[in-house]
């Protein structure tokens, strides 16, 4: 496979645990002053594009050989083309010493993808080492990693308001609470609960069910579950322009 | 400047004159046998990327170059891509009488924006012959052109779900019929007017004025106009998740 070294792809995976935003990244070892590991950082999965392959292909190959990760849902999301963007000089050193290709400027495509870490029972099987990382843990990623991924974030942030992304990534019931948690978590930042609570039962997607909780120490709180067919044709119809 | 001969940017322009959806495009010769100019067709405004600037900036400034046209809104929307899609004979000899680079792979970032071609004076100005062309009349473009078009309109199409694309492509004030029209003409297909109507009033951001259509042979219809600020405290409304 003869690899493109002007063009790359990188993946944005963001997983949910129920408890915490993470991103799937890998462990990079820095050689400098002869030393082969002289430091580790991180990286987002990512590579340059084959000659024969089109940008979709290589990133769900890339993702792929890398983690292990197949069929997931991957979206382009941004493309990354600061002419800058790779001269970090232990940048350009880990290029060269990985590929061998000679380097001039990468331009790379980002897609995103979020995923349920637990539910999903996802195995990471590739031998680079793909860590979840907590959000706030990846800190100074490699090359423009960081703008990669606050690029991705804010994505995921926008697509929450357009998007139940949430729901999905919940158990079938669930309470407000879990609900909210996650919407925190997301954003960052804590909500007012009954400001959240008034707001979220506006939407019709979202089901009451005939069942509290169990087992809680506390007093049981109402389960709800997200309909997605109702959510679908509530969307429609609140566009009023879909004719 | 220095252009980088893997890496290009190409603008769909849309415009709309009141009556017909338009793309800009520039007039292509292709000379063949060695016939200076044995045929004509039609491209995107798009050129490479040249080793000193960012992707948005080559954006602006190839738009600029090529059709006069600037500040205008510009938004990255898609990445095309396949490795075959810069091997038609006739746009290999074109890419190599006009800029004497070797090319191999072209990977395009698109760009779309969105026109009121009367109401902003646009004027041509560049000496590449670009053309208002109608939607219809835009067949067989060189290289993918076709896709990158099709993906543009596509994009727009979504666009006209979930912001009032339409309605600041009119008049201050407006009729519903000239409303239909508009949405009409970039869905490409008729729409039922009762059904129209129901669901366009169903938005608050429209408002009724204290007037009708003056000097017209039909009976005078009432007059709309836009209410920016309504819209997007009612979209804030619907997400429901703006917290």
């Amino acid at each position: 496979m003869k690899l493109n070294p002007h063009i790359s792809v990188d993946c944005v995976i963001f997983g949910f645990d129920g408890e915490k935003l993470k991103i799937l990244l890998l462990k990079r070892n820095i050689s400098e002053d002869g030393n082969p590991v002289s430091s580790v950082d991180y990286k987002l999965p990512g590579n340059f594009i084959s000659d024969e392959e089109d940008l979709n292909t290589a990133a769900n190959r890339v993702l792929k050989d890398l983690t292990g990760l197949e069929n997931i849902y991957l979206k382009q999301f941004k493309v990354f083309g600061k002419p800058d963007r790779v001269s970090k000089e232990k940048d350009l050193k880990w290029l060269h010493d990985t590929t061998g290709l000679p380097i001039r400027r990468v331009v790379t495509v980002a897609y995103y993808s979020l995923i349920e870490i637990n539910r999903s029972k996802i195995e990471l099987t590739g031998n680079n080492k793909a860590e979840w990382v907590s959000i706030e843990e990846a800190r100074e990623l490699a090359f423009d990693h960081n703008d990669i991924l606050n690029a991705g974030l804010s994505t995921l942030r926008t697509k929450l308001q357009f998007e139940p992304v949430g729901m999905e990534l919940l158990p079938e019931k669930f309470t407000l609470r879990q609900l909210q948690t996650l919407y925190e978590i997301i954003l960052s930042r804590k909500l007012d609960n009954r400001n959240f609570r008034k707001k979220v039962l506006k939407v019709n997607y979202l089901t009451a069910m005939n069942e509290k909780e169990k087992d809680v120490a506390h007093k049981p709180a109402q389960l709800y579950s997200f309909n997605k067919e109702l959510y679908l044709n509530n969307f429609i119809q609140f566009e009023g322009f879909q004719f």
